[in-house]
């Protein structure tokens, strides 16, 4: 949502070239709402704006602004004031943002910025996306074994600007190897010991992360140990980086929009949806769709099977959509369900008889259910010419098979995905409903045949 | 997963009671190690163990514990013991676990727990589930206004232990009114100025929640404006107690998995799967599934209103499931990414013509492919009973018209919902199907009819 509530005096400080109020605006409110403020203004006029900003201030600014629009005045603005601007960014966040700039402009960029920090970017930009090497961040407090604690104080109270947080300090040794960690709280409890070895009060059991490892299993560690930071190591274990809290968060949050497009059967984008071509969307979707597609065609293959039946009963065919309908609801409930579960830890395989029991007690309850529904239905609702006395029966009892069908199904098959070291959340809603569409169809023409041939 | 590599040895330990040795056990790993070591214990077996943990340590292992085996342990052992356990937890874990436990065990415990604490968890205890107040702890570093910066260092040198976090320190006024904060990185670069005023250095523009807040909403400020803690306050803006990073963590990852439960039309739980009992899961997932049951039944009065037709052409039957499943996949990926990409705030609701162009784009192209597939089908797949010159182009046409449908229907029902102020994961997947299950039969019998009644 764009906020316009400024843009009106914005325009006007812009149109009178009033430096003194756009530097005010620029300085006087929390970053994220000068760029909220921001938002409806062309980048030109932005950017113009943003020029009265103090420079960390600038580079806070521009962190808070849509990604869109970071990208857009990276490959449009002044190259030389851009450079500038990234030299000051943290390491994790320049990488995040250059990525998607003009390969042609970042080129030009790199030319500009000072050259360990050109270093720096080209290192953290071969990591592959969805890494802890690409999340991570390499302004860390890194203290040498030797230190003692006046000493490292001095050294963090010197260094503290450039750090991305000061309050998990890294203990290395001479060839940078993670020995330790000791906290800012504990710094500050020993203050009256300054000349204490950083050593004696560290902590060296410490939980890392590999430099190739998962975003997603980095953010479940940090989320169960509760940590500010977790470090990132290289094989021979030496400090990489860290990632903070608050790229976990934004982890997170990313993790959980992938996990809900596998449950629907998108292949999960790697940009956001605005910013997805077409054609990979495309790719995305219609592969998944493909399948589903396929898949679907057997429920032709099946009816065709039941020609016969057809012909006989024709009005058999009114409940077909009802019925599978209804079961692939069931089905998707429980899959999603148990999916959620399986991620978020709350369940674990070895509890799978007693998910499959509650999942068909669950069934007959929700399909005893809406059988009774149907059966009131057929009585008092549905046409008189298909609802003759055996005909009556076939609506409800099918929908109390195929409900328990598909609670059964949609449970057992994320928990057999789950046992094969696939991703559950694969057996996505699309697949179960699926596969329920099939078994719908084989139940509710066998139940009608058995109560129809000899009372229909 | 019940982590069984230690269970032998553990269970030697037990029998020769080896104190020594679980002494070790408990105090030299991580907490949450220990705990999970410990989880295929019985409830006896691993409270004898925990008594040999240090008290600090003890506390720790008892919050990594799984829930369930918290209030196992709770409502079973010892009173005395457990109520000094509970006295040493922070006010918003302690609260978290006694809501859960008997209530007459919870009675009893109060009455052994010293009367601070006590009054501390009944006033929690009275915020509503979900609120910011339910979530936050009340183990702030408060520092009245007139402290100087050495001051505000011996106060929380001297209660570090007791407060959840000291790297934002917050400053209050005579009536608890928040004036601002300070973190201790400021404090840190400020120890060479000993004698300023706190208020000197803090920050007094800050972000805060109310504390009847939705959690939701507290989760997406902190992860907006990358806080370590947010201030809770009530009306008069007095400081009531804060959320830290980690229990947004916590936050974000329950509310993706409410979204996602919306998304499959599952009333989200109040529990966790296993945790819910069988009655509330029933209505939970019975209330929708009935409604959505009754959404069905449209399709069946529709398909009735077609009878004419499928008396005449009568294998369009064959191909109905098919029709309306594809239809359905595509408009519940359509809905899955407009509802993720709304949440997420990537895209707005102003975007609405650009994201329904889009969709319709997708719609054709998706349509189109699978269309294709579907006229190579019908020539050479499909049992020839089905195929006249013109039935070979029901399917084709019908499929890029109903996918269409789809990502139309898809993506503009969470807009709409959206617009109206209502959770556009409401219009989840589940809805978004039966929709089209509706307008796929509609579309494929007029299809059906327009090209069969000159050529068929």
């Amino acid at each position: 949502m764009v906020n316009t509530l400024f843009l009106p005096e914005l325009r006007e400080m812009l149109e009178s070239q009033n430096h003194e109020e756009m530097r005010e605006f620029c300085n006087s409110l929390h970053a994220a709402t000068t760029a909220e403020f921001m938002e409806g203004l062309n980048a030109e006029e932005l950017w113009q704006v943003l020029a009265h900003a103090e420079s960390g201030t600038r580079n806070q600014i521009f962190l808070y602004l849509k990604h869109e629009r970071q990208i857009e005045l990276i490959n449009g603005q002044d190259r030389r004031e851009i450079a500038r601007l990234i030299a000051e960014m943290s390491a994790d966040d320049r990488v995040d943002i250059l990525k998607d700039a003009d390969p042609q402009v970042v080129t030009e960029l790199l030319q500009l910025v000072p050259s360990e920090d050109r270093k720096e970017i080209l290192r953290l930009q071969s990591y592959p996306e969805g890494t802890a090497g690409a999340v991570m961040t390499t302004e860390i407090a890194k203290l040498h074994e030797t230190l003692t604690i006046a000493s490292a104080l001095q050294e963090i109270q010197r260094q503290s600007a450039t750090y991305e947080t000061i309050y998990y300090l890294y203990v290395v040794d001479d060839s940078d190897r993670l020995l330790g960690l000791v906290s800012a709280r504990q710094l500050i409890s020993s203050l009256g010991k300054p000349d204490r070895k950083i050593t004696d009060l560290m902590e060296s059991e410490l939980i890392t992360v590999d430099v190739d490892d998962d975003q997603g299993e980095v953010a479940q560690k940090v989320a169960k140990y509760d940590l500010l930071a977790i470090p990132v190591v290289d094989h021979q274990h030496r400090l990489l980086g860290i990632i903070t809290y608050d790229d976990v968060i934004d982890v997170v949050r990313e993790e959980a929009v992938r996990d809900a497009h596998r449950i629907s059967a998108v292949d999960p984008l790697d940009e956001s949806y605005m910013r997805t071509d077409l054609i990979t969307m495309c790719r995305k979707r219609g592969l998944w769709l493909g399948l589903l597609f396929l898949f679907a065609l057997l429920t032709t293959y099946k009816l065709h099977s039941y020609e016969a039946h057809l012909n006989v009963w024709s009005w058999l065919v009114f409940f077909i959509p009802l019925v599978i309908s209804t079961g692939g609801n069931s089905g998707s409930q429980s899959a999603t369900l148990i999916i959620t579960a399986l991620v978020s830890e709350e369940i674990a395989l070895k509890d799978w008889p007693r998910i499959v029991r509650r999942e068909l007690v669950m069934g007959l309850m929700l399909g005893g259910t809406l059988g009774l529904f149907g059966l009131i239905l057929g009585w008092f609702v549905l046409p008189a010419d298909i609802t003759s006395r055996g005909a009556i029966l076939v609506l409800p009892i099918t929908l109390v098979l195929v409900v328990s069908c598909g609670t059964f199904l949609g449970s057992v098959l994320p928990l057999v995905f789950q046992r094969l070291g696939w991703d559950p959340a694969l057996m996505s809603n699309p697949f179960v409903s699926g596969l329920i569409d099939i078994v719908g169809i084989v139940v509710y023409f066998n139940v009608a045949r058995l109560l129809l041939s000899n009372g229909g």
